[in-house]
């Protein structure tokens, strides 16, 4: 490809409006285009590594047994009355109606599409396991996309749906998709990491996400130093208190706390150890609670993990806080100055809150705190759970090693469903005694535009983007020296470019009018791996000047050398 | 591939509600699926064929010069109001609103989001001529989606757009792309036809369309027997009158025609040829027009070309006639009794009605009509144009060769649009002299999933498709009979499919615990081209049968041979 026919389109400002680096980096290398919020047009440097990345997940979900299909965007609304998400999903789920005043959405995953399918052609256990996958656009309304295509609103998404007689044959598929999933992030040179996973409103039961660790990923991954552990921190449980509760040692009294809205300005204001304290959390219950709002506690050193509180069934999901009107008429006071004691509200615990004793609270009143409180005595043992973040350093929930802490861009996301499609949606197969069963069923995502970002992320230096060789959008860039005014130079390159472009290898060739120093920005911050420079003084010493984009070295080469290099 | 683990859910009846055949086979081979009217769900089978069209075209695309992105399928409604196609577009535009309310469309074409991209990355002369493409989804709301993947609301197309500094280059481009797609249908091996054409909606000035030829076309093509010529009927020219209007002979006069309501009811009823009688339509007006209606005037064995007519200032645009009701209130009759003598209403005449003399056309009165009538006697000579289609026989309009008819189905759109959407959004670029043009555009299509249709209706007999090489879901199928009750027959179907499969060769292998009936069955109806089967008998003689889905011929040969011919 000459520049000439190409559209470059690198920007040397950083645009304002994007905040992480990849998104600042593709917009300067003219990867993409915002056209409206979350919606972004490709340009043919992004497109083409974005079609480097789809093709390594079509081969390796090929070379794992799955078939590929190509469903709708737009599926019709019925389907999503029948697993009733149509009415469970969020505004993410954009309903539209046709010119018939028929109800559709744009589909932001395709459960129901694909169960339809095998509801339907799928008959008999002997067509069983079946494993089918497209790579597709995907629309999700995100109240504030951002990013750029990180969390854009369009984007690709290679989506697969496995079909099982059993559990059995559904393990034996998660495996599979498990190593394909290892291989296809290790081809494109990414440090990732598979983390169990909570399955959120997807559904079912055994779940991992793939993760692309980044400084400036959106998840915490806690895993274990010394073990085989590693979870999403939604997920990971909480180890057991290793001690029971103390006795009670102080009276309860109220103390006028008027500067401590925070657990912060207690301990620092107050004599009181941190794990001597407890914060409580308002939050919306569900419909099935009797009470409009329900009361979470964890220890004032702890944080809330919101995923494992909205499973409670007396919880709202997803979680809602209340609000701080709705706060002061439940307890009585503002936040800040809140506690369990003499809630009349149902009170959740975590298990470390429940071995606490002499502890403090709020009073539930403003400006008031309790001390000295103790289970049992002045107030009733409440119900306990895990309801916190698991922490640095403790031990590993498996026993092996103790918890650290990494971030990580979920790129990839495997789901054991079960059979909560199939059973919402009457999809059964005639199994070896001719009886029907319900399907079993696994679902496999993998963000293939969000990979493009990821992978910039994480290969990435002051200069610009480095991409690793199997997804750069190519794989060499000649660069020649004032090529307009030597013939030599011209010539040099033409031919090296002719050589490496009939050979196969990807090559940019910037036949721009542009001064050295301008080609060399652009190429170093488009990140393509290899760069030749050919300039008179160097072909008159019969060489030419690689430069290796990951290590920065420059060697010369002869150009013998150099199609050896990349022909091999 | 083996098909225990594929997807081929072939069907053994013709589906009820599929009206052609491409449509038909497409269901029974196991191609797709309908989701809901005008959605289909691309089975393996099929979309391994759409695959390889996809890669055809996208090949040729490169080739040619022209440079790949990727444009999302919502588009921000802003932009179809700055070309006020918001407004002129009828429903097919599906419009919609995000979560925030603000206007959407599901994007049928990609001119508006092209140009936005052009306004704000191209600003010099230098960086043209620039063609830049991308193979996506559109979505048109048509009113009665039909025919399968042919008429879909939801398809694949190839939209192509180029960006000119001046008309010269543009002709340079369209040629390109022009040599272009005749060279995409014929590595597909397709009978087809480039076509002068209308530019209907679109805009612009030179039009070719690329029709796949097939009797079941939706479009007539008149070409030249002995020429070169070629155009929709819709396009075509029809000569101008080869005589002057003779003299008048006859007196007006009126009669009553209670039983003639057709012109073929008139010419059979009375003593006159239809030569001499005038069929008159009654079409809604544009808003330019003073009045409501106009009357359309075609000699009675000619027939109205709509396309034609809707390009007159004074016609609304689409084409729309008149109810019966507005028709007897404009003309004071009902259709039948209609004629241009006394209407007070604009009329547009056809070159060749100008011309007669001594005709009949109704009198707008009820189951009268007039006889006799004459131009500049009995009412003025009405504007005339070329209002009809071209006649099989005629003339060709360069003179070269006689009209002969022939069906096809549009598969490549190819436009000139010159500033229609640059003008109207502004995407300048400064020339040489540092001047702002504005850009000059066209415009090329493919309608990707259209040819797999397309590649069917002209290559299918009673058994089932007939794929040419080149777009096959696979080159050759292995048939093993009985291969469950033969170690020989299962080593040797193993065998042969490893050595193929290795060598690249596209195997699909039939390994299903089938009659062999059904098998073959199967796969003449899927339409691979090459067939192997290994029997226990003809493997003890050293040989399999080999068959060619095309001529229908068997052949033994030894599995050498087989591999031979495969891998060469």
């Amino acid at each position: 490809m000459r520049t000439s026919h190409y559209l470059l389109s690198t920007l040397k400002e950083t645009p304002s409006d994007a905040e992480i680096v990849s998104h600042q980096l593709m917009l300067r290398a003219g990867m993409v285009r915002r056209l409206a919020s979350g919606l972004y047009t490709w340009l043919p440097t992004g497109l083409r590594v974005l079609r480097k990345v789809e093709a390594i997940v079509r081969e390796e979900m090929n070379r794992a047994g799955a078939v590929e299909t190509l469903m709708p965007l737009v599926q019709p609304g019925d389907l999503w009355h029948e697993t009733e998400r149509w009415d469970q999903f969020g505004p993410e789920l954009l309903r539209i109606k046709d010119r018939h005043h028929r109800e559709f959405v744009l589909g932001p995953t395709h459960e129901e599409v694909i169960t339809e399918l095998a509801r339907k052609e799928i008959a008999s256990y002997k067509q069983l396991p079946l494993n089918l996958y497209q790579v597709q656009t995907k629309f999700r309304d995100e109240v504030r996309p951002r990013f750029g295509v990180m969390r854009a609103r369009e984007f690709l998404m290679k989506d697969a749906y496995s079909f099982h007689i059993n559990q059995d044959c559904m393990d034996k598929t998660y495996q599979t998709m498990f190593d394909a999933y290892c291989r296809i992030f290790e081809r494109m040179d990414l440090e990732f990491r598979p983390v169990l996973a909570d399955s959120g409103s997807i559904g079912g039961s055994l779940s991992h996400e793939f993760h692309v660790l980044a400084q400036s990923g959106e998840d915490l991954i806690a895993y274990a130093d010394g073990g085989d552990y590693a979870a999403n921190i939604e997920r990971a449980e909480a180890p057991l208190p290793t001690h029971t509760r103390a006795n009670a040692a102080a009276d309860m009294h109220k103390v006028a706390t008027p500067n401590a809205k925070t657990i912060d300005e207690l301990v620092s204001q107050f004599d009181v150890a941190i794990e001597h304290t407890i914060k409580t959390l308002i939050v919306k219950a569900s419909d099935d609670a009797d009470a409009e709002f329900v009361a979470l506690l964890v220890r004032g050193d702890h944080e809330l993990n919101e995923v494992k509180a909205e499973k409670h069934p007396l919880v709202a999901a997803p979680l809602e806080f209340a609000t701080d009107e709705q706060i002061k008429t439940v307890t009585g006071a503002y936040p800040g100055s809140l506690g369990p004691v003499a809630l009349e509200i149902p009170v959740i615990a975590d298990h470390w809150v429940a071995v606490m004793s002499d502890f403090a609270a709020g009073a539930n009143e403003d400006g008031q705190h309790l001390f000295g409180i103790n289970w049992e005595r002045d107030l009733p043992l409440p119900e306990t759970m895990d309801l916190r973040n698991i922490l640095e350093g403790e031990q590993s929930p498996d026993g092996n090693g103790t918890i650290a802490m990494a971030r990580g861009i979920e790129v990839g996301h495997i789901f054991q469903l079960g059979t909560k499609y199939s059973e919402a949606m009457n999809a059964t197969v005639l199994d070896e005694n001719g009886k029907a069963q319900t399907l079993t069923m696994g679902c496999y995502g993998v963000g293939v535009s969000r990979i493009v970002a990821a992978a910039i992320e994480q290969n990435h230096d002051d200069r610009g983007i480095i991409w690793p060789q199997a997804i750069a959008p190519f794989s060499v860039v000649i660069i020649p020296m004032n090529m307009h005014k030597s013939e030599r130079v011209q010539q040099a390159a033409n031919d090296l470019y002719d050589s490496l472009t009939a050979a196969g290898v990807e090559v940019l060739f910037d036949d721009r009018k542009e001064r050295p120093g301008v080609m060399f920005n652009d190429m170093e911050l488009i990140g393509i791996p290899h760069t030749v420079v050919i300039g008179d003084r160097s072909l008159e010493k019969g060489v030419v000047e690689y430069k290796n984009r990951q290590d920065g070295n420059k060697v010369e080469m002869s150009l013998d050398e150099v199609i050896a290099k990349f022909i091999g």
